[in-house]
Formats: structure tokens, C-alpha cells, sequence
């Protein structure tokens, strides 16, 4: 067993040795993730090129990604450990920013590449391409780019619809656009978003990766998206999805 | 060349021997379907079993299935005949309704297979499991299962998102639900969607095909819809789905 | 104490003397109304003439209208009964169809008031006036004008907004409409609105009266809504239109 | 007649005095105001408390505040002189921040006061209360409380119905909430709107006048938002609202 890095840190006296998340991945065979679905999403950006399968528990309220509860946990996992697992692959995103030609910055997403405005200012310009088609002009707080995995989060809130963890496929969910007849985009994850800001109007505007990770944008930023790596979710045996939707989401059980 | 049976009767003089809708497809290598969208539907409901690739020409305004404008049908025609097309795979679905564990109804449908309450007594309570996985309970007008050919029609209108004509995935998209949180959901077209009626309310609660089909349900009764035949559509070259799109949704161009 | 004579019929061995609601009004103080939203929406339509303040007692579960559990109904009565109550004034919408400059039908609505297609052939073609302004027309399922009464019921599955019971105001919510920038409107209820339908394209279009009168339509009707009767519903003191809220759309409380 | 000193330095050879927009109220009868719907707001706020009707010049695309198109000022404006016009009137908002129970910023709104995050972090933690009535906890992007005149604004981006411009009413429309049964909700403008920010997650959460202004909020900050002064807004005779939200929002005309 070995301990992530900064997580040995929090513990009293930990009873492992520890290496840090980008070198972890190496060595193990199995990565138990212990938080919240932030972290489960920090890490599997971290794990994601060395194929380790994940396992969830969740600290705090019930998560999407998370789904063994801390006072089963014992218990479950070493079910799981036994053999007794079901296996369900996502995948993640990879962005690269262009500007002027050249590659100013790349970045995995395991949920959503969001590009949006800086403060104040609403409303930024940009043009979308998928597989180099031009789709139409925008102006909107913004747009986001997400996985299945991602279209629990942000694009949820935004108006985008429920995607099956499994399907694969990409979304774009315009965030308030302008245009009212602008819709959410259901693609196949074989193609490649690109999004070209044609007017930021500020200083500000910036893509996000995971609401975790920033990088500020340029006017004629080039923003390509396109899937990456798959990962396996180790889930126990006889998890449904369906059921975690209807709790986080308070749909109704049978009548 | 054959002309099919009920269109022929609206040509003055007939050029060509005639056939039902149903035997023609044994017969053709190719049709050129005239008239709106609702026309489309059915010649790609009736043909869909004889592998014969469709060309949409279109009467009325502009559709989503046939972009050929009349006054250019001569000379887009003959430059595909000649070779210059784009083909475009898509696919039908076919749901069956069964009672009592009897199979009492089946039908294909290109762009939907519409769940809905009768007049005046507003709201149906259904069931939907997806791959036998129970999902969700709900009081609505109804729901609809659309391809991604049936999202641009109906599935809009009650806030689905607009899915790639191509991407291999069914789409729920409940009418009006009672749980603000029901949302759209996205799944593979490899899985088998089911609707168990729990309680109609009335008499009149009934299932559509493309808007044009009717059948009238019960209490109980379980509709199950999956993916059926795939269909070529024939398009000029150079032609894009997003141009369309743009057009009929009143999208921005660039700016 | 007086039994509305329907209702006189279901009780073994009534108390009391009985009147058809039609008359009932002209002799009481006070309603009080055992059942759900649908009964008290009934008998508010009957006794809005009368100037009779209504307390809606709910069998089953919480209703938007009848706020008192049965479980309380004799305390909460009594306490209310010497003078512990809040009035709350709501008013009901009448609409008129005319026909060939006939007026042919004419109801009151406490919700809402729908125009909407028949079975099957989705959408109808309508014309909107407000205060005899072309405001636009429509390709749609259907449209809601709506009561802030109503603004709780079909309304707010059709996408509309929550409007304050009191705010004098009535709405207008397009149901599944074609164009996709059509949006709910508000406004005063001093407006006429009239919606004029120019095409229903088979002959079942119809309009509900708080989805439970019927009144069947043809193309050219004219329907002419506007504010009628203010009615005064009594609610236990302390009593917080928000709290009801929260609970029925399961909002969450304080953090 | 007075040149606003700002506007005033754009001219090359200004044919008229000019005085700052704080005192130019005092001494005019009448504002021409020349610019896009932004100009306006800034004008109609610095203008508000002086009883001055304003007229609208647009300058580039259709405003939904300036309806006069340069090429028809002189005509249209000349006409208006003589008293071919029609009043329109509508409310402003006023905003106050409060902090450790002192008012620590104060501002008018013509559209809109929307409180949001900042940058990156997702997110904030509000409790909304109306009237001192609690209403709920949101975790959202922000929330927007508009006048009618903002209801054509940001608002009807982010899922808001129009309202008509001179309806007595308050709307609040959450940003991108987690809550997918939170809703626009519409209330009397004698209401006063009260936010408290329970946890910004960060230091840049803001509130903004009219997307014009800002003030950076900390945790615990109260924003109260109520009705404040009239304007007299002044049409060309005939001019219809209705036609200008069709031609913005490209509804259909007559059928």
C-alpha cells in the first residue's frame, strides 16, 4: 500500500509510504480515493495515462463519483477486493489552447472544460467548429464542453441533459446565451470541438478544467477539445447509476 | 424507374409503372422522395428494410430531411447520380407494446415514439427502465423516445438537446413532467428503453410513430423501444448539417 | 351549517341540511372545503359570486390550496373561527370563446385557461393579442394562461415562473412551442388577452378550464381571458406561502 | 438646450453648453439621449431622481430602450416635439449593501442588481428572503433580481419570462442553480428582496448595477433590493412593444 503524497500529510502517523499523485501511478494497481468528488476528479486527471482502476469512498454528502459510503467502506472493499465488482469505463477530455499557431497550453478534464467570461463584463463572442464544420456564432456567459461524467455538474445547472456515463459521446451546453434558440450539442466523442473567441470584450476571459484548474484567454484563442484516456470505475456490485440519479436529484421511486 | 402508388395517382400522366409502398423497396436501388419531413418519415418507415439509400427532395419550406430545393432537383440529382453525394447512416427505431405478456402492437418510427395522456385529463404515471434498470417514476404529459433524427422535431420543442444525426444513442425527453428535475437523458442505442404505464387516469392515454401512427394504451401496458434498421440518406456534397441547423433555428452566422 | 349537496352524498348520516353549490353561496359565511386542489378549485369557480372567504382542508397530500392537515382541521378550525386567521385575496380569470361574433361559451377559471390540441396531430396555429396588440403566432402544443393561482400548477411544468399569489398579474405560457425563443410573458391583470386560432389542423382542439370543463374549438374561435372575481382564502396565522413552496418543489432550507 | 459634458467632448465643434449628467437633470425638460441600451441605463440612472422623460436615439443595432433610428431622429423627434408622443412609465431598482449592520454601498438599477462569483470557484451560498419572509437557500452561479425593463436583459438569458415593461412587479432569476426545482420566481415592486451571502467560497462574489457597476461582497453581506423612482420613457405614437420583441427575439409574424 502506498499513500498519495499530500494525503499523508493529513494523516496522524501514517502507515505507509507515500509518493506524490504524478508518480504514484507507476506502482500501484488500484487507487482508492478517499473525499469528495472534487478530489475523485483531481486524482483521476493525476492517474488517468497509467491505468490504474478507481475505487470511491465519499466523505460528506453522497457524490456522483463517490459512491461508497465511509461506514461501509471496510466491508465493501475488501467485497470488492474478493472479486466482487462491476467494472464501468468513462473517459476523459484533453484541451489545447492555440494562439497564434502555436500551443500555449494543454490540460486534462475528467468532467467539463468550461470557457467563460472574466467579472463584470458578460458576454463574451466566439465561434464553435465541430470536426472543423462551422456550428454558429455565440454570445453567452460562456460554454462548456463536458464528458458524460461531466453532465452531472456544471452543464446540469446550465441546461444540459443527463448523458449515460458509458456513452460515448461529447456535449457543449451554451451557459445564458444571447441567442435563445441556442441549444445544448450531443456529439459523438470521436470528434473535436473547437472553440475560437473572436471577442473577449475584457481581459478576463479564461477556461477552467474541472472548475479546478485556470488559464486566462486571448482574443483569437483557439480552444480544441477532444476525448483522452479511459478510466476504470470500480463500482460494487449491483450499483445502479439510476439509483444515485434519483437521490442527488430527488426524482420519485415507484408509485 | 417506378413511382409509388399513392403518389402516382396525383401525376397527371404517369411516366412509369406504379407500386405499393410496401413491394417497391424489392424493386429500386435508389428513391427520391418528394413532398415535406412528415413524407419523409413515412417512405423511411416503409422502405427501411430493403437497404435502398432515400434523396430528399423538398416541397414547402426548407426541412431537416429534404434538402434538395425543387428548382435545383434537376441538376443536384444528376451530379449525384453521377457519383457526387455524401452518405449519411441513420437509424429507426422499433417499439412493441405488450399486455398481459402479449405483444398487442408493433411499429417502427424514424424520428420518435411518443408516450401520451389523452384529451383534458392532463398527466400519465409511468415507469421507465433503461437496459431492465429500474429509473424513475413520473407524472407527465407524457415522454419521448427520439433518434437523434427525431431530435430536431418533436423531442426540441418539449427542451431536448439537439443530438448528431449520426451518434449511435436514444433520447428520453419527458412532456411537461411534475418533478421539475426530470431532465433529458442521453443513452446508447444499443439499449433497450421500457415505459410501464402504471396508471392512465382515462381512456385515451395512446402511443405515436413519428407523430402519424396511433395506438391506444391500457393501464399496465409496457411499451419497449430500441434501435431498428439503418437507413442511408443521400446528400449533395458539400452539404452541412450545421448550415441547416443555422437556418432553421435562426442561429447566428459568424460575426 | 350547510352541506354542499354533492358532497352531502357521500357522508352516512349527514348533519346537516343540504344546497347545490350553485345555491349554497347565497346563504353561508364561510366555506370550508375537505379534498384536494381539484375540489377546491371546483367550488371556488361556484362560489366566486358570493363573496364567501374559503378554508381548504386537505385529504391526501399537501395541496397548494388546502393548507390544513386534516389531523388539525378541528383545532386549527377553532382557532381560526375566533379570529386567528390571515386573509389572503386571490382573483379567477373568465374567458369567453367567440365564434363568428357569437359568443359561444363562457367559464371561469381559477388556474388556468388552455388552449390546446387534440389527440395525436401535434400542434395547433394561434394568433396572440394582448389588450388588442399583435403580440406574435404561434406553431405550438398549446398555450397556458394562467392565474398566479395557477402558476403552481400546469404552468410551472410548461416552463413558466412562480408568480406571488397576490401580484396582479396573469400569465401566458407557451406549451412545447415550435420556436424556440417563444417565452412565458406577465402581465397585468388588467389585460385582455385573446388568442385567435387560425388553424388547429384536425377537429379536436379544445380548451380546458382549469383542466376540468372542456370546451371543444374551431378554427377561427376567438378566446378572450380576463381578470373576474377576487376571492378570499383564509389561511392559519403565521402561515408562510414559502414554506409550502419549499416543501412541494423540495427546495432546500436554511444551510 | 445642454450637451451632457462626457457626450459633449465627442462632438468636434458642440453647438450647445454642456453640463455634467449629475447637474444636467436640474436644468433640462426633456433628455435626447443618442446611444446603444448601456448609454441609456447610465443616463435614466443618473437622471432618475430629476423628473425628466427621456427619448431613446438608437445608435447601431435595434435597442429594446432606443426605438428611434438615426435616419428618422429629426423627423421622428420634431413629431414628438409637437406632442405626438406616448408616455411610457417605469420604475428604477435601488440596491443597498449591508455589512455588520452598516450600509456600506448604496446603488440604483434601471435593469437589473445581480449578485454573483467571481472567477473560477463556481458557485455561491445565498438565503433569499422576500418581504422578510425566508424563501430559500440556493447554491448557484448568482441570482439576478430585475425590473420589467431588465426582463429583456440578462434575465431572459438566464431562463427568466418577459414582463411587461410597465407591470408593477419584481422578478428573481437564479444563475445556473444546483437546484433544478429553483425557479424564476415574479412579486410585487412594493416587495423588498433581500439576499444574504452565507458562504462565498472566495473573495471575489460581487454584486453589479445594470452589468454596469460593481461592488465586491464578503461573506454575511446583505443585499436589499426595492423599488425606487419613475421615469417617463417617451415613444414615437403607435409604437408597439410587441413588434420590437418580435423583431429581436425573431418571433413569426401573422400567419
Amino acid at each position: 500500500m502506498l499513500l498519495e503524497e499530500t494525503a499523508a500529510t493529513l494523516i496522524d502517523k501514517p502507515s505507509a509510504a507515500s509518493r506524490p499523485l504524478a508518480e504514484i501511478g507507476k506502482e500501484i494497481d488500484l487507487a482508492i480515493v478517499v473525499g469528495g468528488d472534487g478530489t475523485f476528479l483531481h486524482v483521476t486527471r493525476g492517474l488517468a495515462q497509467f491505468d490504474v482502476p478507481l475505487i470511491g469512498v465519499n466523505l460528506g454528502r453522497l457524490g456522483f463519483l463517490t459512491d461508497i459510503a465511509p461506514e461501509n467502506m471496510t466491508s465493501e472493499i475488501s467485497q470488492m477486493l474478493d472479486g466482487n465488482y462491476q467494472v464501468e469505463e468513462r473517459f476523459l477530455l484533453s484541451a489545447a489552447i492555440n494562439r497564434d499557431g502555436e500551443t500555449v497550453h494543454t490540460s486534462k478534464a475528467f468532467n467539463d472544460v468550461i470557457v467563460t467570461k472574466g467579472e463584470v463584463t458578460r458576454l463574451i463572442e466566439f465561434e464553435t467548429y465541430l470536426d472543423t464544420q462551422f456550428v454558429n456564432s455565440m454570445l453567452a456567459d460562456g460554454i462548456i464542453i463536458a464528458s458524460p461524467t461531466g453532465s452531472t455538474a456544471y452543464a446540469l445547472s446550465a441546461g444540459g441533459p443527463l448523458l449515460h456515463p458509458t456513452l460515448p459521446a461529447i456535449m457543449l451546453v451554451p451557459i445564458c446565451p444571447h441567442t435563445l434558440s441556442d441549444r445544448p450539442i450531443v456529439l459523438s466523442s470521436d470528434s473535436v470541438v473547437e472553440i475560437v473567441l473572436t471577442r473577449t470584450r475584457n481581459q478576463r476571459a479564461h477556461v477552467t478544467f474541472d472548475g479546478q484548474l485556470y488559464f486566462a484567454l486571448q482574443d483569437h484563442d483557439h480552444i480544441s477539445v477532444r476525448r483522452a484516456d479511459t478510466v476504470q470505475l470500480w463500482h460494487p456490485t449491483g450499483r445502479s447509476h439510476y439509483d444515485m440519479l434519483r437521490a442527488k436529484l430527488r426524482w420519485g421511486g415507484k408509485f
